[in-house]
């Protein structure tokens, strides 16, 4: 990959990823609460514990988790409807909460939760590309202070382990013939593959989703493309501890 | 009124705002951002400015300037059901909406604005009482932003004025038979009468919305409230000319 | 106000209700019923009781009252769209909706109601300005029946008392910089200030709804504006008892 | 028919109509405006004229007629929810605002109509049997004077007809095994066959709808019931008559 | 009737059906279900078996049966939009729907069915004129098979007979002024009058629709409709008996 | 992987795909149909032609491709409910729709189309797993078939080739450990990853959506199924060719 020396928009090497932030306790009301950030791309993320499952899932003894992501109407350059006003929700946004949903329900334990039910809400601030991969990263957080929050009130019992692992999420993309990691909005455009990876702390995969946005992509351009999502979920993972660890 | 040296529930005196912050840029992509606090409420104000308007005023020459306002579904200490997936805007959510559009409006000169269309977007991260008077309050500084941005990029013509004044907004209500300032949400819930007061700086009305929670109010307490409305709106107004002014 | 002597369109002095009528008993299925009219303004209110309340205030031992508020497509200069083709409820509708239940609700004693519910429907069948200043008036009327007849089926206590007062409702406004009252479809597109107020029978206010339509009022104009709206609510509370007291 | 001389509900014959009304000019908005009654079944028939027809027959040199039903919610003796509050038209209401329509436009001559565009709203106030045939009723009444208007007005070509011919229409049913002419609610219910005919002035169909609610029906039942059905539209035709001649 | 020598589009003769087929057993999950074909309009019957029965008929001892029927969108020469995609159910559809429904419901013992519900599905995969009779004849068949399973399963008692006989659907119309059976699109859409009859296996009517396209029908074109309609109602039903009995 | 000698739920070896058909002309209408069949699996296939793109295409020379899938209501074991009646499109068929327009436009020189736009319509008859990858294998042979026509009809330029490639999809999964090629349902919910490969007659990746419905899967196991899939697209490729050749 020879184009590798080609600085990126932003001053970046293509396996680099951009400054992430991960602030928890934003929000008074939640039990889990964290605004991160990828970049300029800024997702607030509350997790909210309700004793409880839906119906469907009632005296099973294990719990729920489920996800809801919405982009604020001027989160993007160009001013979007509410969907609400549009009284429908749109396909991208039903495809992305059910994806956040899937990501997060792969670390939990559900006996170990008991009969709760965990929603995590996931709202675009500001987006700059990876609006998805920075939710299902900050969400894991949120949940994390929630699932501690639900130990302490004695709703999930003493020695459960609601989660066995930690979750994180990145964009990967060929951006004129070269594999970059982390695309901001101009490089996502440009894309001809995009691949968003969701994986766990331990490098395993959760969910890999890879679309040829231009000519189709091959075996080699997609083992290329994994590798970078690997390296940049360990370091995602690691800046998950930090914020976690800093209480 | 011998009930006022009751502190109230955060210490406050019975003609006291909140702290108030109006924190300007705080989106990178709409021609104006505000995140407005109230104390404990905070809302993100964007203005979003487009060439043309509605297709009722086209050929008028004159602009247009309306709001929409929503409550992120955990901004409230119980987590509320999104408008989006109910498929449904709700009546109090039209409501305020209506509101901020008709208190904006009152500052603008349309025939200045030209035929320009300013969406102003208010959503709550966290309520604490009083959404709606800070999402007022905090949309006029993002207006007035946005109408700078609009000069500066020539949409509107070099010497107009479109904003013929600044609005702002506060709550007030009586609470165990005291007239209060600003009221929290504790207070909120506890009001015999509540009201809504939209003022211009030159201390006069915009709206004025009140209403008996429990018994009805008489054209004295009506008066007090007026007086308090009056004071915390001409304080407002301090806090938007020193936020606007910093720049 | 030395303009009060320029004769209304109407031909009415500025401090003159329209022609005001309350027939009762204008439905055979409902409970209570009205047919109001303030001038050409005719909205037919019916007050439907049944047993039991809705969910969230079951085993309280207290009953509920609501509202509707509706147009009829052709109630108007211009055919309007039914919002059940449209599939949504305005924002206008909403906000009348909300405004004539927490009015009628200002006079009820829910105890002493019992878990029974009166939705009250305000259809308007012909509109020329102050159709939500009409439902009020007419839906007190009908709700007053409408308790009567609960009271006689017993089921209402005997001595209960559900009604703790009446309420009536009238508009003024400033029109060409006179205050008027009761304001008919031609004045209220002109009004610089538009007012609704909603009273009880011993004058003292359930709400109170001002709104600058052009230039932002002042406390002088809201307090004229006050002492005509109180009197035209005093007349309208009179023809209420004349026509409650005609059985 | 030994049954015939069995007394009905409210005293009438087998083959005798309840008493018809149509007050013209009940709305001082629209361009053509009916109450109609059927005994105690009540429908305010409004006629909106507007220039222009549909997208799909624009060009085509022919005018369209179409038709809305509703029923308030407390037209009925148990209150039923809005349809712009459930924010779906429901099924039945859709069929009869389609026979409605397709009722009234089997007598009008488009040619001559013009590019013109009728809608009939035709709202019930009062439920007790029959509102769609009353409805139909009323609506050509309405329709006439929309017509009318259109003619004075130049809408429509000095010596054009649009109107080929009146409409009206009733209900027939078997009850008991009594065929019955204009059922009520109460014989409604209980009939095992149902039938709403519309019948021109000339005594010939524009649309037969019967329906076994019971055990299907004979040949000899159904021509017993057309027989009664023509018997009965004559009648409403003369009702018709009176009412647009007396002007 | 002179004109009946005059060829049909397809070479029938007026009194002669399409060539019709039922094929059963055409769904693996369906407790019953038919393809059935009228020359091109090709409508896909299930019949959907459940224990229980809507609230509403809860307690009752008896079951109910209820139908939904779509196109879908490429059934027809242009493509039209999903009722799913538009948000709506179309007048149209809900017409249809309740027709089928109350068709089945004529030869359905509900004591017999005990309660149990069956949907019946009626999915347009190709319409040539016809489809809401091919639908009743169809998922009468599918019924058919469905109550049998049910009898299978003990769902339904041993010597419950649910079904009190059988019903087939066919249309009849006057194009060109000569009546005609079953009519294919073509003709359809050139009838001055259509009708839809819906009869039991014993030649009673179920459901008589006549409607005048063009000009009215006078009782003697009623009359020789019907004729057309029970003759060919009755060979459907042969069809029907031939397709059940293969078993 | 040692297990591969256990015999599959219908006797298939772990790399064998279930009776593929697909037959073409299914709808007399459509300009190109076909009834595709994995197993068990159903799906009928149209694609609707016409000129013209939307709005926000228009004037750009080119073409587009859009697709909608639905399953009709009992094409699964237990009857699901109509989007249609429940008003909106679930959040599994947007992203299914979605996932079947990218896949075919990843084969479409929209250049060479011309301004003509495809609809794939894939309505599920029978489910029994792998309705996207069937649905998106049979769409591309009714798409083939509407731009043969496209081109016969000169809508489309002589020369123009306006498909750059095929495309083909399959899923795969790992199930008790043993990685299989085309789940059928009772394998697709044991499985404890699931793969949907998109991929183009030259082996190459349109779309590869992984799935870790129990454990992450592992680096190694990814690589087993990419190969699977390759391998049953590749199979499937040659279906298609033998379907499309057989004119």
């Amino acid at each position: 990959m020879s184009h590798s020396d080609v600085p990126r928009i932003d001053g970046r090497t293509p396996d680099q990823l951009r400054p992430v932030t991960l602030e928890r306790g934003w929000s008074k009301h939640a039990e889990g609460s964290v605004l991160v950030s990828f970049g300029d791309t800024k997702v607030f993320c509350t997790a909210s514990v309700t004793e409880g499952v839906p119906r469907w899932r009632k005296g099973s003894g294990q719990g729920w988790v489920t996800a809801e992501y919405s982009m604020l109407p001027r989160s993007t350059n160009t001013r979007g409807d509410r969907e609400a006003v549009r009284g429908r929700i749109g396909g991208r946004t039903h495809e992305i909460s059910r994806l956040i949903g899937r990501a997060l329900r792969a670390v939990v334990d559900f006996k170990a939760l008991g009969e709760n039910t965990v929603v995590l809400d996931c709202d675009v601030l500001q987006a700059d590309g990876g609006t998805r991969t920075a939710a299902i990263t900050g969400a894991y957080a949120a949940l994390a202070d929630a699932v501690a929050w639900a130990q302490e009130k004695k709703l999930v019992k003493a020695k459960a382990q609601p989660l066995t692992g930690a979750v994180s999420a990145v964009s990967v993309g060929i951006v004129d013939g070269v594999p970059l990691l982390d695309l901001c909005y101009e490089e996502d455009v440009r894309a001809e593959t995009d691949m968003n990876v969701v994986c766990t702390d331990d490098g395993r995969f959760v969910e890999v989703q890879g679309t040829a946005e231009g000519a189709p992509f091959s075996r080699d351009e997609l083992n290329v493309l994994l590798d970078l999502a690997v390296k940049g979920c360990a370091q995602l993972d690691g800046a998950q501890r930090q914020a976690l660890g800093g209480e």
